[in-house]
């Protein structure tokens, strides 16, 4: 069995959980005694190869639980994607420390880079054990029923609309919120758990996996309106028109890519100002007001499911388990096994690396509404809601 | 002494507390046999005209209780200003079901209605105990310490500022988030009590009360980016230029305005995004995300400050009681008399009616920042705040 350091870090969008992954893995690694220290390393993959790293092996308890229970990545993130001279300078930071296992907490473009650091440290002869722990409020990594982090987004997702839902009961009119999610819809999605009574908004949601058309959105808001006067709208940033192209793209002045290749869709009101303009042409209605919920969705202060904040811990402890146990790579997954628990395997980095899972078919109905399947999906993941009553 | 029906009607933006105030009136009315019943008004005083009652006499506590915790206005509301013809058709209405009590419950503007309908009252020989009680998230009541709504709607910017300080920790650049508040600071201001440790954000604060410029801003952003490799910054929609003109209504295609002559500044992306092109043509700071944080601020379910909303149940409470017992009309407020205590007194309508407060000068530091003394002022309004910790 490997002796050496772990090094773990984070990367990506971070999240209110994400820390809880980090504290799994530190805990779980200082007990095994084949592991000589556990290390992080400071803003993701730009903190290997600067040699950046922080102990954390004799990091009381205490502050540790204070750090899980905080939002943001502890160790700082990262939009970096190695490459091989990227990553030959890594290995070179890891062999000067003896750092045998590496653990790299995050989604999509972290698992794709983990699998470019697995395969390149096989081909540069450095033996080094590397895993994918899942974090991502997307909730799109494939072969996972659902990923750490989401359930406290769609929290945060139901009580916004809990509330503006409300908030337009008493000044009728439309509201449009635009909700985070590129490619997958499932956190605009989990807006519906914000609904109670059949009247209750959100009342139209739109999501990426279906194509978005303009002349029917005004047509399905002012249906809505003509039966509640009023309409609460749950728009993806994603939304694309029937070409595929994601329509905030098709307004932005100068298109912000990563090291990835994604496209910035965060941080603008530029698609949620497309679609006030298109009801203020086409419609009569004198109240539309829009929200880009933005970075909030991902980082709000005590918005927690107890669920995502205890399989966050489990899959940062579980990565560190199997990776002492067993000679392998790989990211974990979750599997659902029932209503509701869980059981986490270990997949080949390369079977989930960069790819993306979208909504499936049965929890979407029609091009403007979630289906009641994915209301049973989303509930078990999902934290407190308290309990509300309305007069109207 | 009077003997009648009370009315209570909700006005204005909703607030997570409103509804506190609300059933303060109801249960308070409940308890004095001379008044007959509890009558709520649907959408403020647009319900009165239209005869548009709910009975509230003998809805069970336990549903007024559930209301109570619930955001929104649960009445609903209205921004309509009544005039005299507006008031006699009120009076009708008000004489037909022998309505002797008026609680108004909402900010400045609802208190300059409350003072019309009792001027026009006593014109029209109608005899009426009208009474303001008070409730804004801008905490621009003349008189008052400090307004019903404001704490909750303070701790979640407080919330939210923790969270996006740990975020833009996680992957440094500049986050700018645009927060309510037409004339003053008060909400923006509070986004100081996210701020843990020196380095933390928010780093600069731009207020109302301040002139802004964008030159100075450039500067200032730049000099914390220097610091700090980050900056997060703290903006108020209602920022004036030298002119004293809010820059927001400069940037909009259409102004639009409700019948108080207010100028709508929230809904639109277009002043973050102003301040986001600004910083990309004079500085080299790559990544720069701007939020405008929008209707969650006073919505959010779940966010809300004890005390805000023991004082929200309190001040409808002691309209009924000053209405009862003393032969008056007024505006309930609030006044600081410890660190911390307050008492509630009875202020005339007049005093108040559409009268704005703004942040006095002991509460802000320079044109980018606020005091200690505002931290001292805010600190006793909040509500909880979870622990956190940083690594970095």
């Amino acid at each position: 069995m490997l002796k050496g350091k772990v090094l773990v870090a984070q990367a990506g969008g971070p999240t209110a959980v994400i820390n809880q992954s980090l504290v799994g893995v530190i805990l779980e690694a200082r007990k095994h005694p084949e592991i000589e220290s556990v290390y992080g390393a400071r803003f993701g993959v730009r903190g290997i190869v600067k040699e950046d790293f922080i102990d954390l092996s004799n990091m009381p308890v205490d502050v540790l639980e204070r750090i899980a229970q905080t939002p943001g990545s502890a160790l700082g993130s990262t939009r970096d994607k190695p490459d091989e001279e990227y990553c030959i300078k890594m290995f070179e930071a890891m062999k000067k420390n003896n750092i045998r296992y590496f653990f790299y907490i995050g989604g999509n473009d972290t698992s794709a880079s983990a699998s470019i650091v697995n395969d390149q440290a096989k081909k540069a002869g450095y033996e080094l054990r590397v895993f994918h722990i899942p974090k991502t409020i997307d909730n799109d990594l494939v072969l996972n029923d659902h990923c750490p982090g989401f359930g406290s987004a769609a929290t945060f997702i139901a009580r916004a609309f809990v509330g503006v839902n409300l908030d337009n009961a008493s000044l009728p009119g439309v509201y449009i919120a635009i909700v985070m999610g590129r490619h997958a819809g499932f956190l605009t999605a989990s807006s519906i758990m914000a609904k109670k009574y059949p009247d209750d908004g959100p009342h139209l949601i739109y999501l990426p996996e279906r194509s978005f058309s303009k002349e029917k959105f005004v047509q399905d808001v002012q249906n809505v309106y003509n039966m509640y006067g009023r309409c609460v709208v749950a728009v993806s940033e994603g939304i694309v028109d029937n070409e595929g192209i994601p329509i905030a793209t098709r307004l932005q002045k100068e298109i912000d890519r990563d090291a990835h290749g994604n496209v910035q869709l965060s941080g603008s009101g530029a698609l949620g100002e497309l679609l006030t303009d298109v009801l203020k042409a086409n419609t009569d209605i004198k109240r539309i007001r829009v929200d880009t919920f933005g970075y909030l969705q991902r980082s709000f202060l005590g918005c927690v499911s107890l669920t995502d904040q205890k399989e966050a811990r489990e899959v940062g402890q579980k990565a560190v388990e199997f990776s002492v146990q067993e000679d392998v790579d790989g990211s974990i997954i979750i599997k659902r096994t029932g209503d509701y628990s869980i059981q986490y395997e270990l997949a080949p980095l390369a079977d989930v690396a960069g790819k993306t899972k979208v909504m499936s078919d049965e929890f979407i109905a029609g091009d403007n509404m979630v289906s009641d399947a994915f209301r049973d999906y989303v509930r078990p993941l999902m934290g407190e809601m308290s309990e509300v009553e309305r007069i109207l």
